[in-house]
């Protein structure tokens, strides 16, 4: 009986291979261990020095470069992908194809088309396939979203994110490609669900010779008619991780690297009269008032934010439903990647992006 | 004899009158009496009680309307306008055209053939016109000017500026008009003489309802392939006046609301090797290193931004030399804001930008 | 009539003279001639040139070095005095024998029994004696005092001040006498009128050889058990300037260097179980609940301290009432600033306050 | 053969068992993982499912509560003590009369008497006793070591240290026990060796009625004349973790938790002027002139602290050397605490040091 099923899946932890033990695998490595939902089985790398020494001198999980006896086994109920993202459609694929559930870094593939055969097979077999925008299951940025969405800061006016940094210079992928995506993903989380954007335009700049651009400047276009930018960089000495939201009513600033006041709620700003408030002669006169409030930084929790990215996806697993970042996320944000990509050919041409996806 | 009225010159203070109460006025009529060059002679506004108020109950300063007396004074030999920039180019040229040297309030003037006729007019007359671009007077922009033009950064590869607040949202000019002529006048001060920006493109929103752009991204592509970038806003809680010049060799970051350490010098950044130190087989590694040095925060004098501009206004008239900041460099400002204007409207197509001014 | 002429000093401003061109003197003479309350008559300073500097060539003020002409003046109502400390018993003293009003800058005078002459005076004269604790009339220090006060913060636990740069070394006087009358007066001025510091110890250092302290730490007992602490200092080369009150609900924290923040009220805490709400055997384990609450910034005015501090001043001649910042506040400081001395010389013993002032 | 059994010590890692599986030693247990000059065999602790949480569920290593199967072990050459102090006198002197070197928790023990027996101890068998004076380990402290030592700050003339937080109140400890180890044990890293503390007095308050204080200030005098200041709450909603290190020639600063500068060296400062270079008339005016130089923020490292100290105990084990942070060391600091409490019990009484530990 599939209820009796699927009550046995909920008792028993999930078991998971990871697959990649280079940058990002060994956080995924660390949280599947520190999750009683999961039950941690491989660690595959075509290395398979490297996933023995991610693994480390003292641990029962087995490292091994063999990808197909990972997915024969049957003790395996879903794998994580941490690999380049030109191998996701490949490994992605042949998870989906042995019945896995799947979890894919950031970027959800290389291209969208590859992204979206990712979405359509995972759809028509059933099973859950989430990005791993890790930002998304962050304290401050579910609280951003509550804020968003809750209309606490009124109808959004413009969204500005600055993500720079001494970065690695990636050999194979522009700066936008690195880091824009965290930028991108936390906007399609946090919005409203009719609000989105509708246009791209990209500027940036290859000063040092790496063959793409190290510095990007990407704007985008509303279907509200409010403005998003995002500012990403590898040349900065210094760090710099912020996003402010500015709202009608309020505007909220995240400050990443401020532990002490991640999240600050201005109750100040600019409000226009309605015209209808006022008489016709006036109306050359500046119809603008001016709000000094109080600023709140809210208490937040410090969960950490892969923790909750694994619990929802073991979530989403036995409950059948879709992660808060499932494929169709990873897909809108490739969506706009690419649209940016074109732009910065085109020497920052507005491009237009896909509608419902 | 010439030289002998010039020594007088030198001896004796410059009669000075200011034009325009308003916001600005005050700070010259400030400074102006606190130099030994100047002897201020008039305060003039349309609003002659706005005068007088600015000038207080203990003041010996003579408040006037009365503009065409104040230009028949034959003690006055200089004239600083700091009216609305759509009356700069009458009271200036009326000014010129009496002989006097001019100080114009920035903008220059409301249009680059405004300018121009300003411009034109002074060099015709061998009448000093100076615009006031106060933060090119700054301790912390003469350092980065002489670090940018020493070769102390090597060459520039971006130039990255923000300047937001929740500001005086305008009746007239849009954000980028109000407060982007900070940031290029500055850029333009700091830029070697064979570095240039060639083209712009701007992206706004305006999601108050304000008739014009309140918040603004303007992209600037120079000669030598490098980016510059403004980020203006007018609805931002926060403020925040920062900017940060990336070099070849090193990084230096201005952040004018930390007096504790407003100029920072980075010695890190992301080297590429030579293509000729390596092999061909090695091309597809990145060829890239990374430098992990000091930061180093030099000691700034303390010396007012608009003292010192006084002083390069009298300086400048009585050696008979362009001043540091002359009509020209206020039209190069005006280029850029006209074709800043440009792109807005055409949703942020990128615009040329005039040669040799 | 009394109320008549009562009625006429209103409408009128006070005719009021300063004494003393050096570092503070100007800022009064600023203040004075902003405020309609006032009219300045006199800046008088033993170096006329000194105060000739001052007004600047453009002032109607009168500099003079005759005191005693300006006691003779019957249209001077009110005298500041900007002088060094020692001179105040002898300056401030001439001036309410000749029936003036009497502003003086901090700390009252040289000594507490010089101060209480002072007092004695101006209460036998029935004329206004206010000390210029100028910090008290900042928007910053009001909002403490009203958070502290109405009980916002709760019970007081702590205080912790600290104000620390590269100070003026001065000649006759130390760290403590230089600095902490800003700390003192300030939480002379925050705390209710049943809380009182009962006891003082001070440890200084003197490691420059100055011929005084240069760095002192300073330990106030209160009359509630609680304590208060400030730390002062001439030789960092980083500005700070905090003061934490940490109550029984809430802890605010007085950032005066951060303009974006200056005022932070932290919901967050530690707070112990009443003993009776566990039973005996729980005892041992310690009664402690954490609040990890949010954090508020309340909006706090621009107005300057000075202007607040002169209205103060105006109103309280007015309505022949104790200004806020009155003789006995003087007083109560210098009590805390000599007993700190005798403990400095005792290195570091407690030395008992006056009681009742 | 000694030499051939050295060798062969240095190929091989050491066994090591840590005891305690509470706060600390889960990073103990992690850290001898990480290293290959370790090999943790066993985690002890009195709650042996508590050991097995912290090894999870992927782990070879032993959980026991069977301490003294633990010294039996023969491949244990090496105990991390890391439970509460008042354990340490027993648990580590178990170990050393087993033979095995010890790193152990800070404080050393809960008295100077205890400490002392184990460094005795140790000393007769010719064992490694070690404290875990984590922060002396930082790239941050070491730099500091490394300029106040060197000679590039100057003679010190203060040293001023914050570790403020919204701490753990703790039961059995006040927080000059809890919290001032750190900062007492940095102090004694980077003094020169002819430089030593020789007297103490501590304020303390107990608010909240804990039982002990939750807030002190602690005052060092050194046989200098310097003075050093220790600034210890439990009960701050803000965390602050600062060190200044005031020179003659330049001052440091350490703010722990600003990871984009956490150093900083100024050469700005006051200097007095020789006696000899004035004549006596001369005397009375202020001999002092203020440097205005720059400040660098050295690169440091990234390595983690533990990591280091970890292999400072390896090496030290192998080099049959005291390691740098020693018994000694640690009764250094013991004898600070004691004093302190004493001085609190006293009321702020300065205590005398013990002389030549």
């Amino acid at each position: 009986m599939d209820r009796g099923k699927k009550t046995d899946v909920t008792q028993q932890p999930l078991g998971v291979a990871v697959v990649g033990a280079g940058y990002w695998g060994p956080n995924l490595v660390r949280n599947f261990q520190a999750s009683d939902r999961f039950r941690l089985r491989h660690l595959c790398d075509l290395d398979v020095e490297r996933a023995r020494r991610v693994l480390g001198g003292y641990s029962t999980v087995q490292a091994t470069a063999d990808y197909p006896a990972v997915l024969a086994d049957p003790e395996v109920d879903a794998v994580a992908v941490a690999t380049p993202a030109g191998t996701h459609l490949d490994i992605a694929l042949a998870a989906l194809r042995a019945g896995k559930h799947v979890l894919v870094e950031k970027p959800l593939a290389a291209t969208y088309a590859d992204g979206m055969r990712l979405v359509t097979e995972a759809e028509e077999r059933g099973l859950t396939l989430m990005c791993d925008h890790t930002y998304c299951y962050t304290p401050a940025v579910g609280r951003i979203r509550e804020a968003v969405r809750s209309g606490e800061l009124g109808e959004i006016h413009f969204v500005d994110s600055v993500r720079i940094n001494l970065g690695l210079v990636q050999k194979d992928i522009d700066v936008l490609w690195d880091l824009a995506p965290h930028d991108l993903s936390i906007l399609d989380f946090i919005l409203p669900d009719t609000v989105e954007p509708v246009a791209v335009a990209a500027h940036g700049a290859d000063p040092i010779g790496a063959g793409h651009a190290c510095v990007a400047y990407l704007t985008l276009r509303l279907n509200t008619g409010a403005i998003a930018h995002v500012h990403v960089n590898w040349l900065s000495p210094t760090k710099v991780r912020t996003t402010m939201v500015g709202g009608a009513k309020r505007t909220l600033l995240w400050d990443d690297l401020n532990p002490l006041q991640r999240v600050a709620v201005y109750d100040r700003g600019v409000d226009l009269a309605s015209p209808h408030e006022i008489g016709v002669d006036e109306r050359r006169d500046m119809l603008v008032s001016y709000r000094s409030g109080d600023m709140v930084a809210p208490a937040l929790g410090e969960k950490e934010a892969l923790r909750s990215m694994v619990e929802e996806f073991a979530d989403a697993v036995r409950e059948r439903r879709a992660p808060l970042t499932d494929g169709r996320a990873g897909l809108r944000v490739l969506d706009i990647l690419e649209a940016a990509s074109r732009s910065l050919q085109f020497q920052g041409a507005v491009v237009g992006l896909r509608a419902g996806h």
